[in-house]
Order: structure tokens, then C-alpha cells, then sequence
């Protein structure tokens, strides 16, 4: 009755994670922000970054829209992980709650397809902080999330 | 009966110009981004971004979380505008409309207070991309943030 | 540089109105509500219920799941008023704030059209308590509607 | 990496569950609706519902604000379960996806905590419909939920 079981998804495009992987090597955000590719499964993406002063807010916590940015792109990326080869990956809305500071060394992002979908994809996301041994679950992300298809000038 | 008036608020801190600039200036994520703040009101905070291509995703527009730094800014400023002299402010949680791709030359983002609190104040913000003479909206956003009244620690 | 000015809407089908209110006509759980529609625009749509025991939570205010079943019909609606004839209408998700208790004699909804699209349009609601002469803003809503072409088994 | 573990929570006060049915009891719109309490723990509550026709959008669907209804307080009864004796409890806001249609004999409702606090509660909530054997996934719902405290007016 609880938490939705973790599900299996089928993906359409077998090249799904190299498609993935050259996407986000083109979202040029994420290099700027020290975000990397840890794992791409179908249908989860987890991205990883190290704490750097450059991207806090005024008490020295990472700010909450740069924890949105990588779990927008962890959530965009499990869904254009399900879709086929011709589709083009384009974020709806995103709703995320900051449930504790951002305060740690490193941080982990998962982004999983909640329920796939022709034209939409529905996402949830976590984010962590550790400090070494332990983690701190610190947001949480909703994202839904669009398929373009037979637009060639927006592959990816 | 349609959208809510624009609304008068009287702030409880008179310094809350100086307070907001202040803490915005500790963001070290805004000079980061190259967000700087257009103007201060009672309950109303505008920013404004120019493009640069090291904060864009795979299609060359800026990112959603970009976006979302920016008008999360906006939002809790505004917020943050309205509390008194001792209080703290944090963002609870937001969610993100992507109205239109992050395509222009310029970024204009606003952050208003809806409906001003003790504890939690609600607040939605809009974001403008411009290339010139006109502006195409973006996103939009709404926002709740919370007053920490009391921690001396992190007063701002 | 604040609030989006009230935007005017081309409707792509004349019948714009007599289309929403069939439809509206057809949401058995409106009338379970007593919830009226008061005025139907292109991209704008106005609903009205009275207050009654049947409908609250545990302190006596309507629950705010009731509030958002009027903001969501509102907001669907007023995306539904702009879609072509040929469309069914369906909702993505939205998000409801609950400014203020649901505490009132008479309660007034606006869906308005923030930005239409051939498959998404994102729309914004509000919600006000009225007691006599003045109101208060009770809840905001962002909602993302979704058109579905050429599924004559869900026309409406 | 994934999805964060199913969280145990020791509650504050140890009749939680007598004080979660008697709030529940209270809500009028509960028996209007049809719903009912399925199960009651610390950190997570479980409702259902069956099919109503009164209760429905223009396709014969259940209306997705009556799903979020449920959806709402189920959530809500899970944060006050970890509530301390003195804390009534207000729903902050929701974000709920329509992941697809709310069609079925049976609905059931679990809502979570994800994150429990002194102030604000963060959940997460799911609606399942059922039509004998097997169980779709019809909707997600986040929610922040507020306790007030030493409110002798609004106990419960």
C-alpha cells in the first residue's frame, strides 16, 4: 500500500544511455557547476557535485535553484532515457522542497520515471548531502517532463 | 474577480532595503551567475541576468534551474522584504513553470508577495526573456518562505 | 516589469462557450459540490459555490481538496476555451497554496490562461472567501492542462 | 542511490491514532465523499475510497481534486501522527500529477512522511486505482503540512 515499488522499464532506444550521456554533455550548465554523470539506467539518472562556495546562498548552503538544477536535469534525463531515438527532451514544471540545508561535501542526485508516456513523462527526484559516512536527504523534486518528436533541429 | 490586485504592503523593518541588498550581496551563487538586483519595494524584488552560454542546457537556452535561482531569489527577497529585523528567511519549497524556452539576449525576473505571514509567506515570480524591445514571458513561479525568528546565527 | 498584464485571447473555436459549459455540464461531481459557473471568457473562466457543513475539514473550513476542485475545473476550462473544437481536455497536474482558511459564506474562483500552447497551456487560479462585501484571497493555483487531439471518444 | 528507504518514525504522542481517527471523524467531507480510514501509523496513513458517480469530471473519471481530497488528507494525517498532543495541523500547499485516469471500482490513498519538523512536515502521497486483481498508479501528490501550536481553538 506504501511507496510505489521500484519499476523496470523497457527501453525504446538501446542507444539510450550514450544518447543520454552526449545530452548532458551538452548542457554546458553542468560542467560549470562541477555536475557529473554517475549512473545512467533506463528510466534513472544520478548525477553527483562537490560543495564550492561559488554557488551558495547567504548562509553558506548550497542555493536551493542550483540543487533544482541538477535534479531537473537527473529527472529530464531518466525520462529521455525511456523515449525513442527521435525524441527531443524539453522540462513542463518542476515543483522541489528544500527539506534540509545544502550543507555538505559532496551531493547526490537521483532523478526516476514515475510513470512513461508518448508525449509525457512523469518524474521524481532526491537529493543528498554527505559528509562523508552518512547522508542527509536535503530534496526532493516532482517534474514533469516532454517528449518533442520529428523536430530535427532539437535532437537531444 | 480575476488576478489579485497589485497589493500595498508596509513593511516592519524600515531598513529593508539595505537588509535585502545586504544579503543578496552574500549569494555568492548570484555574482556566480551574473544575476544582479534591479530594485527593492515593500514586498517586490526584480533581477535581471544577461545570457551567457556557460549557464545554457543542450539546446543552447538557458537552464531551468538557472531560471529557478534567479526567480527563487526574487521570491524569497520579496518575502524577506516584508519580515522583521530579526528574522531569517528560507525557502520551503517552489515550483517551476516553464513557460517558453530561456532564449534571449536578457533575463528579467520578479518576485511579489502574495500573502505576507508571521512564519510562512507565499510569493509567485515571472520571469522575461528580452532581445530587445520586447519580452516574451518565460516561467513563472510560486514560492512559499519561511521567517526563522530568533536565530541569531543566521540573521539575513 | 511586474505582474503579466491580462492578456486578450483569439478563440480558435466560436463556439468557445456553449463548448465549456456542455462540458462543465457534464462534471457530475460540480453540481455534488454546488459549485456554478459565473462567467466563461477566452482564456478566462469564473466559478461560484456557497458554503456548506458537508464540504469541511476538521475546524469547520471548506477542505482544500473541495477549493481545489473548483480551482481546477476553472483552470481547465479556461485552457479548454481556447483549444480547437476538435479537442478533449485533460489535466496535467497542478499546484494549490492555501493562503488563508477557506472560511466564508460565499466562495469565488478565477482560472485564467497564462500561456496557451497546441498541446500545453499553463494557466493560474485563485480562490477568494466572501462574507458580505469584502473578500480574501484564499488560495493560488498553477495548473498545466493538456489538449488531446482527435480522440473523438473523449470530445470535451 | 534511488528512492530513500521507508523512514521509521517514533511518535511524539503515544495516542497518535486515536487523535488521527477523531480528527478524521471530523472532517464532514470524508463521509460526503465516501472516504474512509484504511490504516493509521506514525508517519503514514492509508485511505480508500470506492467509485461514485456523483463524484466525477466530464469523462466519467473520478474529478482529480476529489483524488487530491484524499490525497490531501491522507498526507496531512501523516505528519500529524508525529505530532506532539498540543499541535493542530494545516495543510501549506500541494502539487499534485495526474499520472492517468482515476478510473476504477476502488481508489486507495497512502500519504508519507518524508521529512518530519517542529513546524513544517514534508510528505508524499499516492493514489492507486484498483478494478479487482490488479492496481494502477492514478496519481502522486507532495505536500507541506504545518502544525500550530498551543492553538487551544484549533486542537486536532
Amino acid at each position: 500500500m506504501n511507496a510505489p515499488p521500484t519499476q523496470i522499464f523497457e527501453p525504446r532506444d538501446p542507444d539510450f544511455e550514450s544518447k543520454v550521456r552526449k545530452s548532458f554533455g551538452l548542457q554546458k550548465v553542468m560542467s560549470t557547476l562541477g555536475i557529473d554523470l554517475s549512473s545512467v539506467r533506463a528510466g534513472e539518472v544520478a548525477l553527483r557535485m562537490t560543495h564550492d562556495d561559488a554557488f551558495t546562498q547567504q548562509h553558506g548552503f548550497i542555493h536551493a535553484g542550483v540543487t533544482t538544477t541538477a535534479l531537473d536535469s537527473a529527472c529530464a534525463y531518466a525520462a529521455f532515457s525511456l523515449m525513442p531515438q527521435d525524441a527531443a527532451v524539453l522540462t513542463v514544471e518542476f515543483k522541489t522542497s528544500l527539506l534540509a540545508p545544502a550543507k555538505g561535501i559532496e551531493f547526490h542526485f537521483c532523478g526516476q520515471v514515475l510513470k512513461p508516456g508518448k508525449t509525457l513523462t512523469y518524474t521524481q527526484g532526491y537529493a543528498w548531502a554527505s559528509d562523508g559516512p552518512h547522508r542527509v536527504l536535503v530534496a526532493s523534486m516532482t517534474a514533469t517532463i516532454m517528449a518533442l518528436h520529428g523536430r530535427s533541429d532539437l535532437r537531444l
